[in-house]
């Protein structure tokens, strides 16, 4: 059984297992305090052109969310979200839990448009009845988003202007950053994301590290006490240090973006193959997630091979399914499912 | 000013203020153990036909909405809800303060329908990650709906029913109960909807109390412990004894639904004239609220001598906005409002 | 059954419902927009000698202190309170529901000391792990306190300086705040604890009002949104004017002082004459609450015609118990119990 | 510098790293449903002589804690704890942050008793405004304690007895239990404490893995959805195979218990060797941490070459510090650390 269903199936990159070895008796502090950390945060901080950034490890996604968003907002704040946006729809309400609504606005595509933010903003303060609502004061995205789409430059720095306006922050999720930044319609730089919002994080999990997400805060208010926040919401690890070692490894000679082309690269060349084959697709995603649209009955038969996830059903004969690429995707394995699908399309 | 921005303009029925001073200076037990407490419960039980159920005593909708929802549910739980149910929209978020999401379905009037809520829980039970999205455990519904409609008898039990089958809780949030079940279009009886929900309250506020709503539970699994619950959300009353003066006072005679159907009829006759000159409506309410669609122009004139409440923007020279009457609304009000509207009309 | 058990088994001042009577069917602006709290807000602020605060109003105790500590506070920062502080105690865990840990030092008098706040703050900042730790920010007193002890004005200010000093904010729970200000061993004015804390509320619901706290906000920080937060916690009354006009009776030609002066002199008068009789005292308390130790054989007989509340035990045969005087106590009330004591102790 | 301040200061047994390595670029499912926690999950089951039970594995402790004590709690419920229980003082509020207050016992030494836990419950309903405060309903005890000490079987059978009589769940803490069940002084077996607990967990971080706690659940009331409650608290590793990996290859011919029992051996010898030096002791603990009192000037001097955590100001000149021992501390840095200490003392 081949594994398309997700890019986090495979462990690390073998450099990061490697200098896990090389370090394992080393005695370190804890809770991100040790040399590592420090190493691979100015490392980071390089690499975004913001040397006056804040970065932080912590495990997971949505740990990370919760812990960036809850430490921005107060108890009547909330986060503006596309309604498809991860917070909203698959942490279990983890930010619910933690106090604050996500205030969810549909989209098209997974992406929100700098107006639609400003028209959700000004009409909470237009109402009349405001206080009775939750405030909008952070605007939540992902690049890519859930749907694989990215933002242009010019799209980004509209969003930042406009939630500079309105007094909002604006925090980026880069769970999938790396093939964002590494897709051929791509034209942001990680300069440009430190430079446009107030807060992101890069991530690892997804993108060759056994886990973890450098968060990069940039906006001097919501760096205070924010390792406060990190213990409270269950984010500090005992032995930071693995955190600080694997961004380290991963931000060396530009290895994060190397590793990310190639699953960018894979994906480039299922949606070219399969559009070539005349295959729809459910969005339009230039990243590592393609969403094509299959008959049913192909899918039945591609899954006694391939492992890959459902998204939604398009008409009572065919499916949108999901397959992710990732840095760990091996060429030949798209080659022979391209092989499949071929024939089974041909046949169908 | 004349006011029918909304159904709290006024204090409360004489007959309550009466009964205040005549028990004024009486000594009794604090936090609702007190025997007028006990003596309106008995009454409300009695209208329910449910001798089984218990019945709580808090001073206001958003706080009780917020005590029940989060008494009923776990941690990792929601409550499904219309987009536009109060809790979803207009509490600030309270319940997200204290931990459940709102899991909201969009609709045309404000109601659920059985099937809308049928297929939004098999759907997540049928989601291979439904772990990682909040689990459905309780339908939250109003009658009437912050639109004003009301649900049919069939309707409330076709929702109770695939509840049932589910293992959810239907909660009906009833603050503005009286106008209701008094309303003529409506087939409910209070006993119905003690028998086709878990629990759900009879607004005071909105419907001749100074303040207060009436809980009542059903369900046995609702009733363990529910007064730690009333204190932890701060809705503890150290003289509780008010709210079963106010409540025992609307139960005795049958004054609640008499002083509800009068604000339903004054509000059935401000739609019928309205219809009659021609106006439309945003939604079709056979409640208190209504809702007529209106050139800004001519509201703009209205508003010189009546306040209401803006509703939405239908084009670029028309809005819909909502006028509420009320147990309070004088006969007269509503004539001259509509006699000046006629006029404005005639003049348009 | 003549009650001591508590401050609040009364109704309200008569003045109260003569004017709630009077301006019953007036119609208002809802959720405290109205002329009437603006009013009792000018009374209270100019009582005060605090032009520049802020004042709201709220129906209970807890609410108001879940609303104004978690309007202040971020998540991972808590509130330092005495172990008796009713925040800690009696509210069922509101606080912390709203996600916020009170962090209790251990008193013998229910009073917290400049030093004891000092200490904890500056062992919380030099302890190596202290993002571990809850971060104290607010400090939480009474007065009275739960143990009807008051603070000193040298008291009161010491504590300011040192919150001033460390960043922290001071809070004080007036809910027996009458009693407490008229009591013969005070030496603060209302314009004291306006000037010495950063936030306070008045208490009504146990002097002499039907219900209703009055929130004093001298400290910018803390005006910013805070109707949102009253909203959210559930204390935004829909009819709020009845809580406007409450406090503008209550702070019309000073009665609430006047009525709460009763209140406080039967008290003294029952510790004196108690005194008088040998009983010794749990705490030595100037206020409306007194600890008697008595016999619990006494208490036993006592109780056939009194109702008061359980303190402590004391040792095998004696424990400690409390008698509340109020506004409303009648003073044939308290001849008869003492009259009813003495004998009882005669007889022992 | 020699590193004794705490048990986490290096990386993992190698076998772990030896298995991560044989099994990187293997594809498996994501979330804690491969096969390798499976396995784990089924050694560790037998480990504990409880086929029935449940086993989840989490990321940290923190984490853990607040996912199991959330997930059995009702909102308007808490935990009794130690005073120095980890839940109530080092992490940052993380329980309460999701609504949950510690009911905190002071205690000697870490460990609650059954009377203890019996006398708090019983006065909690006892009281006549019970429903006014939180209500207990789970107890949190760590074995070993945040001061090393550990329970005897007959004590975690009492203290079981009395929360079964109670309605109460017993959660056992086990992040060091490696080095409580492998010191001399120890009378429990793994399967004890599944026997004598509703749900505990097996620390793995500071027991030979990189990171890494293993709950197991064996009162079939907590069982129920569990991990939603660990993906709402962010604990849902993507990579969950990570946490599998490891625990299989701790619970492979006992290697948990081995390495722990070195760390333990390491300790004793700590403990005796300095008790014959006369130094005395803050805690009797018999496990790997140990809390010497020295003179502040030998402590000034010792930090030239050791880490070690500040435990207490004992006097003027003496204070408690903490050395902890662990799977991977070296024989020979003790034996240097302790002729260290004798030259000084005899110095002194």
């Amino acid at each position: 059984m081949i594994c398309f269903n997700s890019d986090y199936t495979e462990g690390c990159h073998p450099a990061i297992l490697e200098k896990l070895e090389a370090t394992n008796m080393e005695q370190t502090e804890g809770y991100g305090e040790d040399a590592y950390c420090k190493e691979a945060a100015e490392k980071i901080k390089k690499a975004c052109g913001a040397p006056q950034a804040e970065v932080h490890f912590l495990v997971g996604g949505t740990q990370t969310n919760v812990t960036v968003i809850s430490a921005a907002l107060k108890h009547y704040q909330g986060v503006i979200t596309a309604k498809t946006g991860h917070i909203h729809v698959h942490e279990t309400g983890a930010l619910e839990a933690c106090g604050h609504k996500c205030l969810a606005i549909d989209t098209r595509d997974g992406k929100l448009t700098a107006k639609e933010v400003a028209d959700f903003v000004d009409a909470h303060f237009a109402d009349e009845s405001f206080e009775h609502m939750v405030q909008p004061r952070m605007v939540y995205i992902s690049n890519p988003t859930e749907l694989g789409t990215i933002y242009r430059k010019e799209e980004l720095k509209a969003l930042y202007q406009v939630c500079r306006e309105r007094g909002m922050y604006l925090f980026l999720d880069g769970a999938r950053l790396g093939y964002g930044l590494t897709c051929s319609e791509n034209d942001l730089e990680l300069s440009d994301i430190a430079a446009y919002t107030d807060v992101f994080y890069i991530g690892g999990t997804k993108v060759g590290a056994l886990f973890g997400e450098a968060v990069v805060i940039t906006n001097d208010a919501l760096k205070t006490d924010f390792r406060y926040n990190i213990k409270q919401r269950g984010g500090m690890l005992a032995k930071g240090r693995l955190l600080g070692l694997q961004f380290s490894v991963l931000f060396e000679e530009n290895l994060y973006f190397k590793i990310a082309a190639h699953g960018a690269a894979l994906a480039e060349k299922l949606k070219k193959e399969l559009t070539d084959m005349g295959v729809t697709f459910y969005v339009d995603s230039p990243t590592n997630q393609q969403f094509p649209i299959l008959p049913d009955e192909i899918l039945e038969k591609l899954k006694e091979e391939y492992r890959f996830s459902y998204q939604a059903r398009i008409d009572e004969k065919n499916s949108a399914v999901r397959f992710c690429t990732s840095w760990a995707t091996r060429e030949e394995n798209v080659n022979a499912l391209l092989e499949k699908m071929k024939t089974l399309l041909g046949q169908y």
